[in-house]
């Protein structure tokens, strides 16, 4: 068999089964290759934003990476915001990217570009040379992208070691649960934890599954610690019967006062908070004077296993505390970003997934959803806007017979608007809410705390009313069932036929 | 002044006084400063692909570069198929590209990343580190940008190095029209053509203007050599009055037996020719055995002196060969390729710009304007797709006055197809013609070429059919006026009225 054949097979025999394409002329053969391998499935994206967020939004859900397959360099680059998205989350995806023949390189055609130096700044990287290397390459990419800890793998196919014939299939490797946590790490933590001085617990990364936060929630009853989870969790479980956590606030001087007074402060699988933007005069590292930072588990490490050990030692006997059952009622007049929350709290189903990129606008939907049936929260977790849209498709195709519904801010979802194609033409169960307020709210608000003066052509530059966008021409233009409701009750009543009815959905909330 | 307003008086000093942005909370002082200079003119993008676009196309058209304003590494990131693109054409272009405050970086925060590992592999790079020094790094920048050899420059500017006091402009700097060919190099190229041995002359780059092409054609006329201009011009004149060149054919297999049997080649500012692709037992290296390359001048060299020198000694008496007015019909019957493109040479307006990236859906447009009236030939540069749009939004915005019509494919299209907006927000004249077939077709084409057998996987990942895209509801989503005409003359009629009104217009051709 060709390499691409016996790439494809590997990867499938290493449980990446799925791949978000947008393949040209360099990864031909793969493309025809795909037909020989049935249990690969192959999705297409009309833009590389979309392949990358959607492979992101994929792993999230399903724990197991997605592979994309990108044209080239400007391929790759064109998916570079939402890889470094996934790069900030340590989301495992694997990354083809096709190039030109290995001999063909010395000619530098127009399309050749240093692909190494840029996938380099986002993860594990290896060009493959020969036909013969590249089933093995494919499974060093899949162990690199599972670690822990788990990373974006880049595996460089040449046009001629995809298309060159005596290839194998290569067995797949095992994979890690991570280190050990050392039982000396957890026991000094525990001592401080009993100290009963004021110690707050982070949780981030893998540390937001409901096991750990029922863990983290024992050990703070116990203990009187408090918890806070990451400003951008990747993935969060929450809701009714599940310990109600939350994010540390994106606003430094927000996140300062949340934060308090602290005497100890313990990160499980998370960083030490800063502020995600510097300002003119306020601080950049969020730790508060005289805070000792202790790490009970890191990237590498078994932090499921170190939760539940530490849980076990100072809070044995201990229930974790959970969020109640509740909804609020289902909103009544102006569309307005409070309503839109609630008609989302209301209606939102058992085991959902929602997709938050909402921006300024997202103010009250985790509130409204606190006690709604258990499900999945997935934040832009690096700060690259225009990954709601991408990881809606990817957590969808991910779990079907669950209902995405993608809080999305208006200037967010034009960066890679493209996405809604995609649901269409896979008929994802996604419903997509666009928080429509003309304008790029959150950065008006920025140009007031940097202390900038603006004059019109500053406030232009932030300003989307000119022209309006109508997102229910652009959802109609790539056949997706769209609407704008003029009241909370309509609204509400859209939401609900989007949830019934199979397939993409979109509900424009003009605020 | 605080860093960003010298910075920004300093680019308009030094003639760069348009800058297409889609800035983030770390450019919010250099989007306060843009009200403090006047003569810049800031224009927003809802997506960087569309800004460096648009930078390009301002570029090829003024002569001169455009700034961009890009936010952090996935704000440029999300520029780089298109940055690609200039870099292969030689454009040159200054990203100002925002980045966290200096001390803010040891923190690592979300949005941080390798810039200068991704801005290294399309150009000229400083990281600003002080205030003080911002002025003259922007002289650095500008110079570098403008070359010879022009070229894409990154200036990284820190939040603090923006918003510090005590920055004052910087005197520009004068610039070069590139180092003088010798005269021996000359004059030896000069016997080559007199020898009557079989040559041809390949121009590429700057060599494809007017005065470029008119030395050319005596050139040709005297000795009896060929000319052609290379498979993708950055700029081409053309027109009635000017001498026709035809552009080296894309497929190898036809652009070898276009150059033909040679003994001699000689190159003005054009790469040796190789094949874009590699395929399986295809050529990659087009200069045929037995033929010698020779170089008039390169890319830091003054191509037209060098040019009008060869000619005054080859063809001193010798007129150029241009080409003839004459019009193709307007067309009657079907929506084809053809018919559009007879449409656009019965109405091309004197001095228009036609900015081409229709693919496979291109090949008559050249054909049918061969006689128009003088217009500009701007093409995908670096085969990186998503180019037409921006590239017509920059080329508008360098030439108001002059129509900007282009010719889109449809998949290429939708990369960037947030460019509509900018169009409605900056009232361009842009007229954008979509040729829809709904398909990748030029993959369809190259699936056979490279030889690999298609099953119906490998076909539904070149379809663009399920759901039909409606470029006609994107575009009216945008605020862009639309239609779909459903014969050529009412093609033709949509056309006509697209040149006669102010502001853009898409006219999708459902093929």
């Amino acid at each position: 068999m060709n390499g691409a054949h016996a790439l494809i097979q590997t990867l499938v025999d290493s449980g990446v089964d799925v791949c978000f394409t947008n393949p040209g002329t360099s990864e031909m053969h793969f493309v025809a290759a795909v037909d020989d391998v049935p249990k690969m499935r192959t999705i297409l994206g009309l833009f590389e934003g979309v392949v990358t967020g959607a492979a992101d939004g994929y792993a999230r859900i399903a724990g197991r990476p997605a592979a994309t397959l990108l044209h080239l360099g400007p391929g790759m680059g064109n998916g570079l915001a939402n890889l470094h998205n996934a790069r900030r989350a340590h989301v495992p995806m694997i990354n083809i990217v096709g190039d030109h023949a290995t001999y063909h390189t010395q000619y530098d055609a127009p399309l050749q570009s240093d692909i190494e130096s840029v996938a380099r700044t986002f993860g594990w990287y290896r060009h493959s040379m020969r036909t013969e290397d590249i089933a093995h390459d494919a499974v060093d990419a899949v162990a690199a992208a599972m670690g822990p800890p788990s990373q974006v793998a880049t595996l460089v196919l040449p046009a001629d070691v995809s298309w060159g014939e005596g290839a194998e299939p290569a067995a797949p490797r095992a994979s890690s649960t991570g280190a050990v946590v050392a039982d000396d790490v957890i026991e000094r933590i525990a001592k401080v934890l009993v100290s009963g001085e004021p110690t707050l617990l982070l949780l981030g990364n893998r540390a937001n599954d409901e096991a750990s936060l029922c863990a983290a929630s024992r050990i703070c009853t116990a203990t009187g610690a408090r918890m806070l989870t990451e400003v951008f969790p990747t993935r969060l479980e929450r809701g009714a019967g599940v310990p109600a956590i939350d994010r540390m606030q994106y606003l430094s001087e927000f996140a300062v006062s949340q934060i308090g007074a602290l005497r100890h402060l313990v990160l499980v699988d998370a960083k030490s908070p800063v502020s995600f933007f510097a300002y003119p005069g306020k601080a950049s590292d969020l730790v508060p004077d005289g805070c000792d930072v202790h790490t009970l588990a890191g990237l590498g490490d078994d932090v499921a296993n170190a939760l539940a050990h530490l849980a076990d030692l100072v809070a044995a006997d201990v229930e974790p505390v959970v969020a109640p059952a509740s909804r609020p009622d289902r909103p009544t007049g102006a569309v307005t970003a409070e309503s839109v929350a609630a008609a989302v709290g209301a209606l939102l189903p058992d085991g959902a997934i929602v997709v938050d990129e909402a921006a300024t606008s997202g103010l009250w939907s985790m509130g409204a959803t606190a006690g709604a049936p258990k499900h999945d929260w997935l934040t832009l977790t690096g700060g690259a806007i225009g990954i709601g849209l991408p990881l809606s498709v990817g957590a969808a195709v991910a779990a079907p017979g669950r209902q995405v519904i993608n809080l999305q801010a208006d200037g967010s979802a034009m960066y890679t608007i493209q996405s809604l194609w995609t649901m269409a033409r896979e008929n994802l169960d996604v419903t997509t809410i666009i928080f429509n307020n003309r304008s790029y709210a959150i950065l008006n608000m920025e140009l007031q705390r940097v202390g900038a003066a603006a004059g019109p052509k500053a406030i232009d530059m932030l300003d989307l009313s000119r022209p309006n966008l109508s997102f229910v021409s652009l959802a109609q233009g790539m056949g997706v069932d769209a609407v704008a409701p003029s009241s909370a009750e309509e609204l509400t009543a859209a939401l609900e036929r989007a949830l019934r009815e199979p397939g993409p959905h979109l509900i424009e909330a003009v605020l």
